[in-house]
């Protein structure tokens, strides 16, 4: 009964981190800055009743058949018309509907990784998706980032160094330090990556929330004839939940993107991603998104000024733009792995830095989310973390 | 733009001759036996309303939320509760809600194989089963079967020799032949593998489509201490748009496939998940079976007599006790793929039997579907078919 003979990637998998310290921080009596969540009472509930209905309002049954592989093409249409809007130029066709921008991050893994090919990533970077690499026993090579972000020397360099067969970006608002690339950084990165002819991933979840600044070109808008694929996600402006993302990329790479999704789960159900179309064709997406910016605004505002009333000398963080995330490094020295059991005492829970690292770094680091607790709770919380960092 | 360096493994990728096939008969004049579609009016389209309308009804937004990558609890203890009535003793927490039996398929492949292991199949076999074996670079290599299914004689020998990572079966109304293993063949099969110490996958999804004869404990019913696990799947039961299906395994493998499923896609949707949970406690699920099983039924005994009257001398089928599928071997030399451009020029489709083979073989054969098709559709389709046999 023990006596499975596991395929070698497997010793590539681990438990998430995020995950079971999720697990940890469920009592409510904690108030948790460790997970990723949205804020579920700002979800779109009613309109999603309403799209629901709608769509498993038709007679014919094909709500709950099997469709294809590809996606709803009206849910395309829509996704592919979101893109042009940004100067992303993805026809419909161009579109590959997954479950989730994490099933994305897969295909994509699986179509281009075989064991030991690098892939280039921030430093820090997703975690997911160092998760995504590992399972395909990819080396992911951490390219040195800064506080705007990944630095076009550092990338030109380990492109030549490393030969990747992918590099991995995203350039707004990046999960774990809320870090958003500047336009001149944007244009030195992709024109940098088009030329060492290295395929590069924009994964883009948090674009639309965005409280303060101006919005800049998805790198996909500066790519022209430069490979890459764009991953896109309805997690954080619609909800998770439903579990819907996409892949836009060139015709021949979805071509093959459409046959491994076959493989994977055959094609994303039918059944939500009608509803979600209903729901994106019926509703006031805008003021939805509207209402989700002004009140995570808010709660970024609350953590940045708790975060400067509280913390004390020599810590330092990244005040976003927008997004779920800031990132918090303590003195040289701390270990925020080791504090973690104390903040967990002290009823207040963060994610530590390393995990986001691909090699060995980041022991002083910790993420902080603030789109799942309310201002108050906020300020409650940073107070208890604070009281935690002064021992 | 074409320099993409694709991972060996793209190269096992190939289009789903059957997707294709669907892609020309879609036109209504075609009467298709070469879909695997459930029928679209029998789907409990009113009960899945009320379901969703339930579902959605409570206030706190968590089915729109992120959930445990294991699966709805309630669901999971659906599932247990359905194994356990056949003898199946596995616990809630033994269960992983997949997005369909497939990706069951594709996680179990991903954790088990690497590139060159063999894995033994049946012969024919499911063709998605070969897809996903070929993705993963596995060798797939057919254990000789005959009309009662896989022969356990061959199966040991095949152990031996090729010293498998695992072994694939459907013993109920396998696709693509619609035969049933009979119940000493099941012990004999079980006992073989288990001596072996090669874990199976029980690939099961239509079980519960049985329209005549005895039912068949499942061989992990059977299967003791022997590694294994069971795939199971709601699409052919309530309805395949939902994508949702499970595995059933010990829970050190689980444990596993927890994490490749959270890398894959993190968690199947939980709105849908709630949703067949309540489908499944609200609705009178067995009288719905009855309702679909009676149907099917007919339309199986319609093509069975349309075989008998139409086809000619020569030409041998199977008479399934149930399932979707019967499996039709023509007279030797004859080349079903040659066949089928003469079949769709008379509006009639099947799918040729060579894909279902893992070496090549079964040019003379045709997997033909009864469940999409009206009993008075079917007997005309069969009628057609017969004369492009007879040339």
């Amino acid at each position: 009964m023990q006596s499975y003979s596991f395929a070698s990637r497997v010793s590539g998998m681990q438990s998430s981190v995020i995950r079971e310290i999720l697990k940890v921080t469920e009592q409510p009596e904690v108030i948790s800055f460790a997970g990723g969540l949205p804020a579920p009472e700002l979800f779109p509930l009613p309109a999603m009743r309403l799209a629901a209905k709608a769509a498993l309002g038709g007679e014919d049954g094909s709500i709950l058949q099997y469709s294809t592989t590809e996606g709803y093409p009206p849910l395309r249409e829509w996704i592919a018309g979101y893109l042009n809007r940004m100067d992303i130029p993805a026809a419909p066709d161009q579109i590959l509907v997954t479950s989730g921008s994490q099933q994305g991050l897969d295909l994509l893994a699986k179509l281009f990784i075989d064991p030991g090919d690098a892939v280039l990533v921030g430093n820090p970077t997703y975690l997911g998706a160092l998760q995504v690499f590992n399972s395909y026993q990819a080396r992911a090579v951490p390219v040195p980032s800064d506080a705007y972000g990944m630095d076009p020397a550092a990338l030109a360099q380990a492109l030549r160094r490393y030969r990747p067969k992918l590099a991995y970006l995203m350039p707004t608002f990046q999960n774990p330090t809320g870090t958003t690339l500047g336009l001149e950084r944007r244009i030195e990165l992709v024109k940098v990556l088009a030329e060492a002819d290295v395929p590069f991933l924009e994964d883009s979840p948090y674009r639309e929330l965005r409280y303060s600044g101006t919005a800049m070109p998805p790198l996909s808008s500066l790519a022209g004839d430069a490979p890459h694929a764009f991953l896109g996600t309805f997690s954080k402006t619609v909800a998770p939940g439903l579990r819907l993302g996409w892949i836009a990329t060139e015709p021949s790479l979805l071509a093959k993107l459409v046959l491994a999704k076959q493989g994977a789960d055959l094609h994303t159900g039918t059944l939500v991603q009608r509803a979600l179309y209903r729901y994106l064709a019926d509703s006031d997406v805008s003021s939805h998104l509207g209402r989700l910016r002004r009140e995570y605004g808010r709660r970024r505002d609350a953590m940045v000024g708790a975060l400067r009333r509280h913390f004390p000398a020599g810590v330092e963080w990244t005040e976003p733009e927008g997004g779920m995330f800031l990132w918090v490094t303590l003195p040289e020295g701390a270990n925020s792995t080791e504090l973690l059991p104390r903040a967990i005492e002290q009823r207040v829970a963060y994610v530590p830095g390393s995990p986001f690292f691909a090699l060995p770094g980041g022991e002083n680091c910790m993420r902080l989310n603030f789109s799942n607790t309310s201002p108050e709770r906020i300020e409650e919380g940073i107070e208890r973390l604070a009281q935690v960092l002064r021992g």
